[in-house]
């Protein structure tokens, strides 16, 4: 799996949907290996997802070109089916979204993890189940986005001088982790790193004091004791806790807590733990005087290379 | 590969010195994959490097343990050939680099570097060669050290209010990046986050000012106009640039300059360019009264799950 920004962090969820569903090993792979260094290996009897929601990412694009002549079959999924991503890769899936009206992406991402979830669930022969949860998840997003709407505004006004935040989690919500904070970096211009539960234990939590907030993702599957571990370390140093997910409300102590409908199976949750983070960055944005659909500096193509 | 901390970062290094050489695909595994969800993966035919400096990161010998069951081939890479995580692995390699006296992991990191170097080298039928140019490559090291070190307490002082800070670069030093952004955030306290060139460019760019340096890799390889397009973008917003790397003097306008010297082949540069940031924390962790050695609230083996 290849992508940038909000499509490389929607990779991080395709490595556990493939891993526990048909129990696949499926990996965020190395762009620059193969466009900038030019690596010569052998890719066949591999699968290629590339995604970008414009389809237009040039050294996705690029390395779509070079794994199939070394022998990948490839898979566009985009929201543009008309792109040269999907006119280079073999076969694509479409993502039927409607047009991403935001710079910074928020339901492509939603229906990204959504194509990964359910390609994942038909290869494990559980399509069926799987398309049924993704209705039942897709009804609970739709009853909880306005009621987090009415409340989000007043738990982003404190954190209008805030210039750094960690976000936590781990697991399947490694995803959400990475897009929340690339979201208020984009949108919000705070300096939001992302990091596993435990990576953040190891290390990072050194540089904590009362003025680094933690936001922590506490959904209800196993991953759930190491993510209230890390948290308890950053309380213990007096750090501000936001917590969100599924499980929010088991993490003691916490300042603001967010938390979401639990979905009909653990794998889902991603698709509506990353709802809050979404709305926060939106209401921040907004309290700083910043114009979240139109980040300064940025455009909705990468042609970057 | 898997590891924490510094031991991750140089799995960044694998992936291409296993693409490189003997052009396989190296990946940097999902630990909570196997260890927590306990997804049932068939790893017979895979080998696994398992990294930790103490040889006693929990996560990482649990990960050895199960994958050994789904017939995994397991390598630790490790300073302690006495530890549980080399007696849990079907072979050792020891990295034999002394006591790491600091609790921010320095010398092991590089011999880490060194070791899935030679690793991959070997792999490749190319083991001598790079053996000889290892060598050399330690004797630019041993040279640099002292002159950087000299210079580098008056580079570090004007950061010493700098909160956050970015850290880009691309391909190989990847690790590079990764390993300076965390000697950064455990010994000065600095929210500096890691990330590759064009993932800077594709958004986080938006959320620069001329507060927020940024720190940038310029290796003398295929990646480098990567390198000085984002560094180009920093400076147009103003930020403040410090260039390090072997090619770092061909970065335009940059505020600060600490070049390294170019090594026998580019894949020897991660082993040097990682010096200049080395000694920057440790300079800057001086000038904030913070110790260097000892971080506050860090010990230095994961415990943590």
């Amino acid at each position: 799996m290849v992508g940038h920004g909000s499509s490389d962090n929607a990779t991080s969820y395709g490595v556990y949907a493939f891993g526990l569903l048909p129990r696949w090993t499926a990996l965020r792979d190395s762009i620059s290996l193969v466009v900038y260094y030019r690596a010569e290996l052998d890719m066949s009897g591999c699968t290629v997802l590339a995604l970008s929601q414009s389809g237009r990412t040039r050294d996705v694009v690029e390395y779509v070109r070079r794994v199939r002549e070394r022998g990948a079959f490839t898979v566009a999924i985009t929201n543009d089916p008309e792109s040269e991503l999907a006119h280079e890769a073999d076969d694509v899936l479409p993502l039927c979204a409607g047009p991403e009206l935001a710079v910074a992406a928020t339901k492509t991402y939603l229906s990204t993890l959504a194509a990964l979830g359910l390609l994942a669930a038909h290869c494990a022969g559980e399509g069926g189940r799987f398309v049924n949860e993704l209705r039942a998840s897709a009804g609970l997003l739709r009853a909880l986005i306005p009621t987090l709407e009415a409340r989000i505004g007043g738990v982003a006004v404190p954190f209008a001088f805030a210039g750094r935040m960690f976000v936590v989690g781990r697991g399947a919500e490694y995803a959400t982790v990475r897009e929340i904070a690339l979201k208020l970096l984009e949108t919000c211009r705070v300096a939001a790193e992302p990091m596993t539960a435990t990576a953040f234990a190891h290390g990072p939590v050194a540089a904590l004091d009362s003025l680094f907030p933690v936001w922590a993702i506490a959904s209800d599957d196993e991953t759930l004791p190491a993510v209230l571990e890390a948290v308890a370390r950053a309380r213990h140093v007096g750090a501000t806790v936001i917590a969100s997910g599924s499980a929010a409300t088991t993490v003691a102590g916490s300042d603001y807590v967010l938390p979401v409908p639990a979905p009909p199976s653990p794998l889902l949750s991603p698709l509506l733990s990353v709802i809050p983070g979404q709305l926060f960055a939106w209401a921040l944005a907004r309290t700083k005087g910043l114009d979240p659909d139109e980040p300064r500096g940025l455009s909705k193509v990468t042609l970057a290379r």
